[in-house]
């Protein structure tokens, strides 16, 4: 029946998983990163939720998957508005309903906004369990899926491209059985950004929320709060960065506007890494593992890299190295992923879904060896 | 930005090319059958629909596609609103969108109801160019692409599980570069439905625009109206029917409310068909591909068959085979498509994505021997 | 060590299990059809076969499989002599090794000979188990494997391009868990072959146990003899014939050398097939059913076809049909094989091992659902 | 015919391609390494060569690939004598024909000899081209193709296991278009063998054209002469080295039959790596890329790992980075293959043929980034 006089409504109770950093609220629930979202356990026949969407210039996009498949992916236009996951299922079955925020954080978008405000079903929720593993990603465009959907010739920097659902970090988590955290900004780095500018560069922001964002509404909502590193502490972080220090290399430099400080990662006439700025961003690496580790004592740290070229990996083995010798830290490795080929390019000449289904199936093989209660066989496939 | 100044509205233009039978009217586009839809090239920034959606029990879902890439999918829930299908692309590039009706014509809702009122743009619409070839596909529940989407313990019946786009009717007119038109119904066949249903025949609807739609509604759109098929002659016909007429054979008999008789196909002592019995479905089909030819002198005739068993094969050969002998039609041929299997199941039991692929890949390759217009190369690839 | 003093040699004992139709002989063996051959399951570390080959144009090829893997094939050049299967292995356990004749009868060729006259060992020769399934394939050029190896321009007709091994037959018998025997004959049709000789036609030389051979030798050795039906009963007989008398119809004639008879499948003005030679393709259809039956009173009849084109399974259809109304066998069926593509084409524009690999799980998939004891599960991989 | 009379018979003239490092006579041809052989371009119908096998333990085998496909694999026992390799093809047409060793140089059998002695054929031998790219690969068991073949049970140390076929060099090659030689020995590492032996690393024998071998036999062919590096310069020397050095670490010690020193690489007790030992490991790389560097000045040096784990990577970057560091050569680079799977896992726990197909993809799409001269699409399939 169209209107179903069960439902009743309510904010997001305790049963309904989360997932992704918050600034712990659930009423309303506002969704930073990509792959954030909520998990549902439902006997009932019908699921809604409420949605507060903004932006200026990048809307959101979620998908949805019911019972572990992917059924629904659609943009968010600005407003507050139900949206209906699913109706007509059977009463008492326990479906388990998966929501994705699909796109990334928007630095560059103030006012980009997704918030889940309330739920309306039928049935009863039940609790969804912990997975027995955590993971956390750290990364860039890479990670944050741009260029994963959407066909080859694509090259408007839009957020419909990003996907979290054909996504390494989603595909690797589902293969090991984990439950997932990803922070990513395309164009970031450890040190600078694709265009040698040192604020764009993930550990900067590594201990908030999600300090990446700016604007009063996002300062509200508490984005540059610290994290609560306590509440979720991750059996492995992944740190995909690198491609974007390694880019900068090659692009024109940066000038600060308040100070007129020039900042450029140079080339020698050779066309070899300037050595002076190799070493900076191997302080870089070695800084962030510091960081990394003292939030996350327990974790195994993987450095990962490889899908858009290998020109750090030199260096990134140097600065674990080094970071290893000096602190002792054995529980830090580098894993080389896959290059994407003509053949797995996706749109935006970025990782498309193949190549993000190889490197889960890469990454996935290398966790399980090291990993204790990595979970499942061989497949990452979905 | 936001509010995009620039938009305009207007309603279904000549520029937008129309996909599946209609009722002769743009304003508003009633949307019957699955696969049916509308393909725009637009150069501006952003692309609005306005929709009009209703049902009682079984909701539409719509399939956007960017350039030949799906890009989303989503349910359409009750009401006259708009959807936005892209924004910020580039002003000046022509992209081409393609919005599908995700699921079948719904026979069992009277107030089933897909309209597309208007657009909301900026730039310019460009024409559509006809493709070389035309294919209308004629089929059930495998056609409708039931069980191309989903999780495979899926059983509840509802549209969700629907998929016109990860269906074999769309790969195959992709593989050879076709525009094509589906009717379809789940549980339908040539001459009863599965559960010996004479009605619920897909003949006795082939001549009306979307004749199995019932209730004042429909009918007052123009659904049980004589259809056009001066205005669209496909090169192919293919009909995909037989495999609910077999299943009849399994199943319990029917009875007409009205008289009281009862209909039943069945089986002899032994598990084999009934001989009277099939040959009703054999005068069936000669009766249909009759009437096909009729409405449709020129095209080439394929009964498909097989995804889901192969009971009924011989009796679909004799059947083409006595047409043939006694009208001298030689433009009429049978083809096996591969059954499905334990690897490429979707939900509902149903052929899923994978044996969709199979298919179109098989089907392709069949009618690009044929069909002198067929384009391509080998792949039906998406 | 290079020279074993343990090796002991003996004919072929009752232990050793032999493939395909044979003259009642083990002291030697001859070996006349693609796929026959030997089985043996040894405790020793060393493993020789005394042959014999014997050619004026064909020389034979052989395969070896080791524990279900192969691991060598070769030329055999004329002579009597001893080669080594394998050597160097462990003593104890058991090894399962599998000889095949990698091709086909040679019927072009009287002087053709392959004989296995001794084997040479150490350890214990163990019984072979028989499979829970038996299978018989009939057919011509794709049933013998021709194209299954070689670079995809190879057009020689020579012996190098027939593989027992990556063939539809040995895939479809492993994915059953089956023993299976093979008679086929490049350019044999079921009326005539391609070139319209009705000479060369299978069911001519069906109750023989290698009848298409000639020469003296060939028919000393027995190749002429009834074979004894009784002592090896199929579950099944797979019929794949049809491809070369399709072709006839667009060949030249044939002149009967005795007689001057001219004899031709004709076409149509329209290039359709003339009706009554049509007609009496469906005859011999008939006809080789009739005898099948009669010799094989149990089995399951199943008439595949496709792999070089569909023109003929309208045919094949009726006189299928027309066999079973007539004799009320109800145990005969058609399965259509998958069309060789680009993709999959080998050499001498024949199916490639990839085609051979798509029949054999399509053929697997349709037996599996029709024999009883099919065992298995959806792979024919190896 | 059976005896071509129109064979001539000659030892190996110019035309005929010698791939391995030779002792510089072709009469007879020593094929010292795995993957070593001759190509021939021959118009002619039939093609022999004469071979002399020897061996105390381990036979060797032998692969022919007529234009490109693999067509026989065989093992040679002893003796002299003729092979043939094709016959029965067209005259005039100009077939290409590699022969390869299939296994490798066998360290522990003084007696294993494989030799050509000469040829015999109709028709001409036409030249054979340079390849535009050459490439060396220095190996363990990987690379000497261990495990390629065979059933998966197989645990046996023989010969029949090996491949130079279905193996990463080969396949590399292929893909890149590259002449190629192979020196490469099961068990052996840059430092030690896996049982910790110093002995047996390949740096010691570099220098030689074959100096793991022994016994006066291979010592008067030549095998440990100098090598003459002159004579062929690669554009890319390939080193996968180090997992044999990383499983000493886990093995027992290694005692000198003459000194009675033992030698032992230590795990510390939390089972990481002691350093000084694996200080020594790095030293031993670093003074293999000096050696090769004097002998290969101008080749792309590119140390792979990662087919067997990871253990050593770091050690590895390391080495090369202090290599690197202290020569100024920016030339030598280090690139990560895939680990072996469950899917990919072959005979004897070794890589498997599929394994080999994905270290090739990976291997020759990183070698066609940096490489100018490399060829080919993305493909490395056979």
């Amino acid at each position: 029946m169209k209107n179903n006089p069960k439902l009743k409504e309510m904010t997001l109770a305790e049963a309904v998983r989360v997932h992704g950093r918050t600034n712990g609220s659930r009423s309303p629930l506002t969704l930073f990163w990509t792959g954030s979202g909520i998990e549902v356990n439902l006997t009932g026949t019908e699921l809604w939720i409420e949605v507060e969407a903004d932006y200026e210039t990048y809307e959101p996009w979620i998908s949805v998957l019911l019972n572990g498949a992917p059924i629904s992916r659609q943009m968010l236009t600005a407003g507050r508005y139900w949206i209906c996951l699913f109706r007509g299922m059977s009463a008492g079955s326990v479906k388990h309903v998966r929501l994705l925020k699909d796109i990334q954080a928007m630095s560059e978008d103030p006012d980009a906004l997704l918030q889940i405000h309330a739920l309306r079903f039928d049935g009863d929720l039940l609790p969804v369990a912990d997975k027995p593993l955590k993971i956390e990603f750290v990364g860039d465009s890479i990670t944050s899926g741009e260029g994963a959907i959407g066909a080859r010739e694509e090259m408007d920097w839009i957020p419909v491209w990003f996907s979290a659902v054909h996504n390494y970090t989603a595909l690797t988590a589902e293969a090991l059985n984990a439950d997932y955290r990803v922070l990513s900004q395309s164009g970031w780095g450890v040190l600078t950004s694709w265009d040698n500018n040192p604020r764009n560069r993930m550990p900067r922001i590594y201990d908030q929320v999600c300090g990446l964002l700016s604007g009063r509404r996002n300062e509200e909502l508490g984005a540059l709060e610290p994290n609560d590193f306590r509440s979720w502490q991750p059996d492995a972080v992944i740190v995909n960065l690198g491609t974007n220090d390694e880019g900068a290399f090659h692009n024109a430099g940066w000038q600060d506007p308040a100070t007129g400080e020039r900042r450029k990662k140079r080339l020698n006439e050779d066309g070899s890494y300037n050595e002076e700025d190799l070493g900076t961003v191997e302080q870089a690496i070695e800084r962030f593992l510091e960081l990394i580790r003292s939030r996350n004592p327990r974790a195994r740290i993987v450095w990962v890299y490889g899908m858009l070229g290998l020109g750090l990996m030199p260096a990134i083995y140097r600065a674990v190295d080094a970071y290893g010798k000096r602190t002792g830290d054995r529980n830090v490795s580098v894993f080389q992923l896959p290059n994407m080929t003509e053949e797995t390019v996706g749109s935006r000449v970025h990782p498309g879904r193949l190549a993000h289904e190889r490197a889960a199936r890469e990454l996935a093989g290398y966790l399980r060896g090291i990993l204790p209660r990595a979970g499942g066989g061989s497949g990452s496939g979905r």
